[in-house]
């Protein structure tokens, strides 16, 4: 890592305002439209949900971006996900976007994205009329404001910014997003928003984003449902001075992929240990698989089982859940070699269970669990390291615990 | 249904005998081990977990199947799931296989079926003083028993029998089963064990077996999670006098069939209804699909929903969780094609959510439910109905509510 963390979400690079206003589309009153705009036009990178029911949003951002033209602006409302609203619903994104760029004077496009309840039409005239309020409102600190807007049942906000030097120019990046419920891999009810002030070319950006979202955003879930409009849309511009990075392979290029990529995986962090009703993060690391894929794989599933994860909820070093939930991944690998292991305490081995302290790796739950509670804390996981084979592929992916607030709230949220 | 209802469980069938004892095994002292034996050599037929991981009886029972040879018995304990046990494990095994054999004073194969916690060893000196006493407890009534023998975490039974003729003959046929937990496409942890007194060549009552199990057992899901030790063993044997039915299409084979069918949904129901913690039945039933197993898929996936099965424990019509459930089972369709109706409330026509009566629909949720509530109750599941298109394909999938007991019960559950 050769990055710092510094203050600030998605306007700490440079050349990008961002606002979060109550435009009354939650029916709480908190705030609920985001917009981030970049000074001057950017080069948009995004991926998308992989659903066939999805909303309009999704479709249009896709098309924008695969015009490879420039990107003026990414505006975002929660309260409704304007999914499964038809006609009158994709009507109402494109009126939000003529709307959009009347008031900021510009012909670029504008990507969108929603979040909130399926199936009911955002209010046309509280969404329009709150657009300019919107602009109004932007500001080089804006970043926090936009973060807290697009939140649903998340409890905390999920931002971070990074600093870095590139041949002696400073480079930053930031980002936000937005979890809780549904989320999974192949993209969740999960937005995220990253901005960078150093200018990449439109493939290498789009490619740069694709691998980092497969180690981080596609590596998370909470409750295996995936969700209608998740996606993760990504700006550059050159704001910082530096030229444009076009060559896959330079410095440069890897530096950038590498402080995107731990920054995507710092949200989705973020994001998984929001999981509604959780109590801690839990980390599945798989090494020895044939293919890095093969491991994600695993660790997913893994990290997906409700059995495993009512156990970690109980404190209750189930090794036996762990070793169920690998072998049916769809990867074929030998038993026999199977190793697991719950914090520092070895579980099996060999494909053999272990006579381990079992009053100790209970504790070792208990403890990682108060450590997260603290403001959804994600630097005391619960890590599992799953073995099994010679293998080269590694991978990690990241859930949470099930808890009876899981239900509460899934069970409580209306339609 | 040509058929009929009758008392009894895998021993209404003629030829067939049950025991089901308490051997100590599991902690709670509870009847804990199952013998099913056939007064002739009967043929045998399984479906068996797909994962990685699996007992060693899993790998038994099918190098027995594999060599087409008649089976005597099945013996089945419950308290161990005899998985991640290595050698000691499979020893233990092989050791009962040898003593049931002595015992019941025969070369013929014995199949042996396992449930309960993974990786602790079964206690070998009680397992195999108990094989005596299952022998000696064997009866024509035993199957009710047996059945009794062979739950975890279930709070009912499930048993089933039942009666047709086949040109003029009585033919029966009887099954059990347990599940709870661990329940999920691709065989669970759970168990089901058929008993049949005409006789069928060995691979048509192998491919009857297989399609049934598609049609029910593997269309119902729990919690997403699948075990070790999932199997379903079916025997037949001559008894009812009707002769050896080889020809896959006569009338016999297809009535044979059915009734295997009919018999697995009905424990595959039960099964589903009797999901950890749940309150109702939920079952899916999907059409237009371009085929039976698309159709089938989606239905999966929209029964294991998470945020559906809690929204149903929370009586809400959520039905946007069904349209996006249906858009992420991996299959594609129109989505403008897409109707989902709860009960006999249309919520969604054409991919378009519809103006329905809220309130009714909640009412009905709660209704089902209480019906449901008794003695696990499946004459009363909560109905989704999803139309995706004109294609001839269809498929049911059964479910359960996500409720704060399955937490409960998962977070207590010790290993």
């Amino acid at each position: 890592m050769n990055w710092r963390v510094i203050e600030g979400g998605v306007t700490a690079p440079q050349g990008f305002l961002a606002s979060g206003i109550r435009a009354g589309l939650k029916p709480s009153g908190l705030p609920d439209l985001a917009l981030i705009v970049s000074e001057v036009p950017a080069t948009g990178a995004g991926v998308f949900t992989t659903a066939v029911v999805r909303a309009a949003c999704v479709d249009y951002d896709r098309r924008v971006l695969g015009t490879g033209e420039k990107v003026k602006a990414i505006l975002c409302n929660a309260g409704q996900a304007n999914a499964c609203t038809g006609k009158v619903g994709e009507e109402i994104m494109q009126a939000s976007i003529r709307r959009l760029q009347e008031v900021l004077g510009t012909q670029e496009h504008i990507l969108v994205a929603s979040t909130g309840v399926i199936g009911r039409q955002i209010d046309r005239d509280k969404f329009l009329a709150a657009i300019p309020q919107a602009v109004a409102a932007l500001s080089r600190e804006g970043g926090m404001a936009a973060a807290q807007a697009i939140v649903t049942t998340d409890l905390v906000t999920k931002v971070q910014a990074l600093e870095t030097e590139i041949e002696g120019v400073t480079v930053r990046m930031g980002g936000m997003a937005k979890g809780s419920g549904m989320i999974h891999p192949q993209m969740a009810t999960m937005l995220a928003f990253i901005t960078c002030d150093a200018p990449v070319a439109g493939e290498l950006w789009q490619a740069m984003l694709r691998r980092a979202t497969d180690k981080s955003f596609n590596q998370i879930t909470v409750d295996g449902d995936t969700s209608t409009n998740d996606l993760v849309l990504a700006l550059c511009n050159d704001r910082s001075g530096f030229p444009l990075i076009s060559e896959p392979n330079s410095e440069a290029a890897k530096k950038i992929e590498s402080m995107l990529t731990d920054l995507c995986i710092y949200l989705a962090k973020k994001v998984a240990r929001d999981g509604e009703g959780a109590t801690c993060l839990i980390e599945v690391r798989v090494e020895g698989a044939s293919s890095d894929e093969e491991a994600r794989q695993i660790a997913r599933t893994i990290a997906s089982s409700s059995l495993l994860k009512a156990a970690i909820f109980g404190r209750d070093p189930n090794w036996g859940r762990i070793a169920a939930a690998a072998g049916r991944s769809g990867v074929t690998f030998d038993p026999s070699q199977l190793r697991i292991q719950l914090g520092n305490y070895v579980l099996m081995e060999q494909g053999q269970p272990l006579d381990f302290d079992r009053a100790g790796a209970s504790q070792y739950l208990k403890e990682q669990a108060e450590r997260s509670g603290q403001e959804q804390n994600i630097d005391h996981p619960v890590v599992i390291q799953v073995k099994i084979g010679e293998g080269q592929g590694q991978g990690i992916a990241w859930g949470c615990d099930l808890t009876y607030d899981y239900v509460r709230i899934n069970a409580e949220y209306t339609t």
